[in-house]
């Protein structure tokens, strides 16, 4: 029984998919100050000029560039694995697949767009990147890639992780980045902040702040931001893992998968996975395609469709998306990376088209389906990739109760190898579900009042 | 430029290589008590029947079980990658090809031979197995083959690894195996000892005399004990990575390599990669075979060969190996898995015979040469991993001052993310290399003054 599926180096894609080329309406401009559209050269300060032109590109296929190419090559493809024990367990009649991107060297699928934005970055003659970080993935995938390319880079990690997890800011610095606990004393945001709060455990919000400071007032010019998701570009360059599913989908002679699922906190291996597919169900196929967040943080299942800052500083212009609010502090549940108040405005937009269908599911359910994984298949999932594990359980037991011999397409996203406290407290029983009350709900989206409304409604073109 | 070469499952080896067919010289059987060769229905208690076979069989080549096979591919096979940015770093004529261990779930190789011997115990009839683990690798790859096979694991883990890598113990914990600080209670040899000193650390050999003594008292006679490293079985379980470099280097059309270099603590990582190797330089090829140690346990370059006990209780029979004197305390490198007396008979004959030219580097140098690896090749290396690297680049400035286009084939066995203290230690300038001066080189030979010596002497036979 063929139990992985290869793809050789020749093999692998040489063109990103962009799905903004087929969304039913058009996707919604950025707004800045006054409720006026961005324009491109607004961004320059923050992002260098080959990747904003990405980022409002409509170009449906593009092409990735050769030494990109060559540097993806060292875990790329990633396999895509059948999880033929989890089946038996679970004595399902559905064929259960995943891509493995915990095969990276830094463990997740995040180096994807790593290496793309540091090659950009590099092109243009930047000499130093500056980025955020939670829980330390996208940091250290940015570290490495920068490693790899030669250029500089400047982490600012959120305190409470930067105290708690001291294993990924070594990681980083390994690999040759500066990574500070934000807020720190070295931007006019971080001093702020501290001055009235000094002990303060910081946010994902404020060290955005710290981040894009510190690369538009970098006086020498060669200095820009990079982000790790939520932004068109980056969900473009994680394309590469769907497309790379369908030709070894092909390669075993299924035509298509019947049900696609990741985990989604800004988006981005979400729409890595999944938006191939979203073009396939654009042209008739029949794919059901899930996002799953956490039942703490909700986005997109209880969030509105709303023009939302990125950060809580209000820093970053206003994105069309399903948001919580910038304010919003999501509970401390152990997946760092799904604890954000907004979404990419591309899934937010296949989501009011009827293309996708958000799922939220409970801490406790995640771990327990990742636990089961791990010791069945035997790799540990990131508290990230339980979410999308969870789902896949879910729909098997629905395949089974049906009788369906469905194929379930699902994006591991990350193994848990530096994130096994979460398991420890699992076990001893000491996690909660933090499902957000309706109460809580109603303050957090309550700011979004007087936010303008992105113009899109269901098209139903598809 | 290729700078990866896959191999399909289809072509993964069918068969494992057994060294003992081939070594000039008869490998010498352990001794019991009084120096009699151990028969092999004497380690009944200690090992199930069919892996005792092995550990005794001379025959060439092994069939590897179909249902073994069907495990590895969850990982395997593993990519042979060129190491072309670190060629280019070092200015070297030579090609650097390297085969990735790390990307087996549990980060090393060690699964290689977990699962083989999780699944002739389990063939047996045995329910449940018990083992010792120091800094934690040997551990937690049993842990993940138990959980995948169905048995129960039990860890006797050196305290104070135990108390400074807790997440070792969470890894094996989530695989469903229960691990214990050792001494532990649960012993006699663990009750002795804290009976006399309470806050000992412990040691391999402690856990070791543990773990035999709670396989071979268990009443229901269903639990058996397994090693990780030095026995010939384990040896043959790990040539697969050294079968399947060959197939890879062929398909690029390299005929050997010049240089094959490997870590060695027990001895299993570098008989993986190298052995089939040894198997062309015995039939005439030209391969200078290099395995490596830190200066501060010289057990290969200033051990003499004799007999010796594998544990500080002296509870396993004494084998012919290359030694420090089973009371050897190495010093405490962060490279765990090289902290041994001992290494492989196997291992230890292919010295005498001059097959293979052992080597030993500093600490120091060793995270050098990690570090560098790990910013142009973007890999970090687990501690062990780094003596293989700073050989390689050895190797790789001698082919530079010889202007030799040489063939450098190492074994990259494991990752470091779960040993990042080390890289922290390393930048903060805290590391020290204890090379061995030679007054305790003295000491703790002494011991084996009055041990039987192994007949065997350089047959030159190759």
């Amino acid at each position: 029984m063929q139990t992985k599926v290869l793809l050789n180096v020749e093999d692998m894609p040489r063109q990103w998919y962009n799905l903004a080329a087929d969304l039913p309406s058009p996707l919604q401009p950025p707004l800045g100050p006054g409720g006026i559209p961005i324009k491109p050269e607004m961004l320059a300060p923050v992002f260098p000029m080959n990747i904003i032109e990405q980022e409002v590109s409509t170009q449906r296929w593009i092409d990735i560039p050769q030494e990109v190419l060559e540097v993806l090559w060292k875990w790329r493809p990633s396999p895509l694995q059948r999880a033929c024990a989890l089946e038996k367990a679970l004595g399902t009649p559905a064929k259960i697949f995943f891509k493995n991107e915990s095969v990276s060297p830094p463990g997740s699928h995040k180096p994807n767009t790593a290496v793309a934005q540091a090659w950009y970055n590099k092109q243009f003659g930047i000499k130093r990147i500056t980025t955020e970080t939670g829980a330390g993935q996208w940091g250290s995938a940015l570290a490495f890639a920068c490693s790899l390319l030669g250029l500089e880079c400047k982490v600012f990690m959120v305190r409470i992780s930067f105290d708690q997890k001291p294993f990924r800011k070594l990681m980083m610095e390994t690999w040759g980045a500066k990574c500070v606990a934000s807020p720190s004393t070295e931007t006019n945001a971080g001093r702020e902040i501290l001055a009235k709060h000094p002990d303060t455990p910081g946010s994902l919000g404020i060290a955005i702040s710290e981040a894009v400071e510190a690369a538009v007032t970098d006086g020498t010019g060669s200095t820009r931001y990079s982000l790790g998701s939520v932004l068109n570009h980056v969900m473009l360059h994680q394309t590469i893992i769907g497309l790379e599913a369908k030709k070894q989908l092909a390669k075993i002679g299924i035509v298509k998968p019947d049900v696609v699922i990741a985990c989604a906190g800004g988006g981005s291996n979400f729409a890595g996975i999944a938006f191939p597919f979203v073009n396939d169900k654009i042209n008739g196929a029949e794919i059901d395609i899930i996002p799953v967040e956490p039942t703490s943080c909700p986005t997109m299942t209880r969030g509105p469709f709303v023009y939302d800052h990125g950060d809580a500083a209000k820093m970053t212009p206003l994105l069309p998306m399903h948001s919580l609010g910038h304010d919003f502090i999501p509970p401390p549940i152990h997946a760092g990376g799904l604890r954000y108040h907004g979404i990419a405005p591309l899934v937010s937009q296949s989501i009011i088209e009827g293309l996708v269908t958000p799922r939220a599911i409970d801490q406790i359910e995640c771990y327990e389906a990742a636990v089961l994984f791990a010791r069945v298949e035997g790799i540990i999932p990131a508290p990230e990739t339980s979410h999308a594990i969870a789902a896949v359980m879910q729909e098997a037991k629905k395949a089974k109760e049906e009788g369906k011999e469905k194929v379930i397409l699902f994006n591991f996203s990350g193994h848990g190898l530096m994130d096994l406290t979460g398991y420890d407290r699992f076990f001893q029983g000491k996690l909660t579900n933090y499902a957000l009350p309706a109460s809580e709900m109603g303050n957090a989206i309550k700011e979004l009042d007087g936010l303008p409304r992105p113009k899109v409604v269901r098209t139903g073109k598809w």
